[in-house]
């Protein structure tokens, strides 16, 4: 791992070295390997079914989708790596010196929806971008559960914690604000669930702390975190790295200790219910997803992450003094997760 | 209803008349009230609930559901009545000219969610702008079907274009190649449905007919018509009323013909996949609900129109000559239905 660099100019290592794209491209194979083979010995059942896919303006992918498992009633993990022309709007805004450059990207994203609805989906995403004279990482882990326990919280946010801190104390606390105010559904003014890490546009200039939305909870967080100013190629990928292997040692405990408690239709109805928040966030707020509908993606791959059975009921509201009513009071508001303990 | 001006001038009653918010809104209530009254008699059973809601931001609206009916599994009816120091982003770039001004909108809108497959989803909302020196109608219907019959989109379309040439013959034919692109999922490429009519920002300076996207189907659809360039708000108004009134006609019989034919697990869940696609386009792109959420509209009432149950399915496809492959392959994409005659 590179030393940080401490001047303000960016560092001779920043560059990306000549076969980067080829070495972020495998590790995100390996990554999407790894993940089936550990989520099929996690089911016991469920195998991975795989599609391989090219895309005409340039790359391809392989999805992967397991249905009907005994734990995960359908699990999907993506592989892509395209390049085109140019970028879509949305990443251009951002990233203007990318106009006019070809691109590069590459990544991995997940998205598990269990049976059991004290089992939590989860959603990994971590992806590598080239264009011009610009590169970036960026991607994240977050968790949404239904009937929600601290202890799983606090387990997913301090694994995601230690894998941050071996490369900078700052990362975990300034990307764990993120998620808190990526994954929130404005319509709704909720949270998508107890977070984990997001970030985006790491590219070696400063950790990009894009300010708080002004109306949402997550405004507490108005302070930019100290990451140091220039950090180098290398390090960065060794980051998310970290962050890619952190994913089963965060979520395996969680499954084993929930997926063979009892439920019946309450607890399913609620279940199903919740997805549907799932699917208003993808659809209306997702990068990932809207960057791949602009770049005439494979819809189906994309769209792999909507649930497979999904429930709207119009002006729901929880019982008080109910687990449902927990989630919302506690469990979908801004906490910080890896200093929980358990109550007397 | 105001006479044709012949002139390329705005005519002399093309600005609204003083009363005019209060008349659109009374008639935008009534729509309501006769729409909830005949659904309530056509399903026999279920009872429209209301919820009367106030926008901190200015007005209010009155939303109404059906859930559990014999007929409809669920339907939304809603009205509002609302006001604001200035529109969104998204309508400004279509009327720059009410930039800095505060602006006035009612509307009703509907969506029905039939439970026995072979009845049509259908979708109606008519709507009315006021900002500034602009001012504008917009809105219009459209049929979805799960299971299709070809006399069903006949006999919707030839009540729409009656209605529509009551005022200008031009008007059904433009406003269906309207709608065909407008209710078009460009991400899956197909249209939502068989179509019907929808229009907006008319305003008396012609009818604005918004080219097609030359990606789509609808593609084929390149001509503009012949609209005249100068229509008062009167004859704009009584066209909208006329539009509005067309609804029971249209969609009455369908649902008659269609609600006792039986069906099974393969058309429920036909059903239920299909209703996907509609949460897709609501959520991606109908200006109603992206113009709602932005302007901090009453989430329940905009979502009010996603199906209660809905099902994603990886890499589905219909097999070949079946019931599910003819929707594909003659209903989702754009045909004269108007002109549709019994086959042999």
């Amino acid at each position: 791992m590179t030393a940080f660099q401490t001047d303000t100019k960016i560092a001779a290592d920043s560059a990306p070295p000549t076969d980067a794209k080829t070495r972020v491209s495998q590790f995100m194979q390996q990554l999407q390997d790894s993940i089936c083979q550990s989520l099929e010995k996690l089911d016991g059942v469920g195998k991975f079914q795989e599609d391989s896919w090219k895309r005409p303006e340039g790359g391809g992918g392989r999805s992967r989708v397991l249905r009907e498992g005994a734990v995960f009633e359908q699990g999907g993990v993506n592989f892509s790596e395209v390049w085109g022309e140019h970028l879509p709007p949305s990443i251009l805004t951002q990233r203007p010196e990318a106009a006019g450059h070809g691109f590069y990207a590459t990544g991995t994203s997940m998205v598990l929806h269990p049976r059991n609805p004290y089992v939590p989906t989860v959603h990994l995403n971590y992806r590598y971008f080239e264009a011009g004279p610009v590169w970036w990482f960026g991607g994240g882990l977050d968790l949404t559960p239904y009937y929600p326990f601290g202890e799983d919280a606090a387990h997913l946010h301090r694994t995601l914690k230690a894998a941050g801190d071996r490369h900078h104390a700052d990362y975990y606390p300034t990307f764990k604000r993120w998620c808190d105010e990526y994954f929130y559904l404005k319509h709704r003014q909720e949270m998508r669930g107890v977070g984990g890490i997001f970030f985006d546009y790491q590219d070696g200039r400063g950790a990009l702390y894009k300010g708080p939305d002004p109306s949402g909870p997550a405004a507490v967080y108005s302070d930019r975190a100290g990451i140091p100013e220039t950090r180098g190629w290398e390090e960065l990928f060794a980051f998310v790295q970290d962050c890619g292997n952190a994913f089963l040692p965060a979520y395996a405990p969680i499954v084993e200790r929930r997926k063979d408690m009892e439920y019946g239709d309450r607890e399913r109805n609620f279940q199903l219910y919740r997805r549907g928040r799932y699917v208003e966030f993808n659809l209306v707020y997702d990068r990932g997803t809207i960057f791949g509908l602009q770049t005439n993606g494979r819809t189906e791959s994309i769209l792999m992450s909507l649930p497979p059975l999904v429930r709207w009921e119009y002006g729901y509201h929880p019982e008080p003094n109910t687990p449902e009513a927990e989630l919302y009071e506690v469990f979908l508001k801004p906490q910080d997760w890896a200093e929980w303990t358990p109550q007397g």
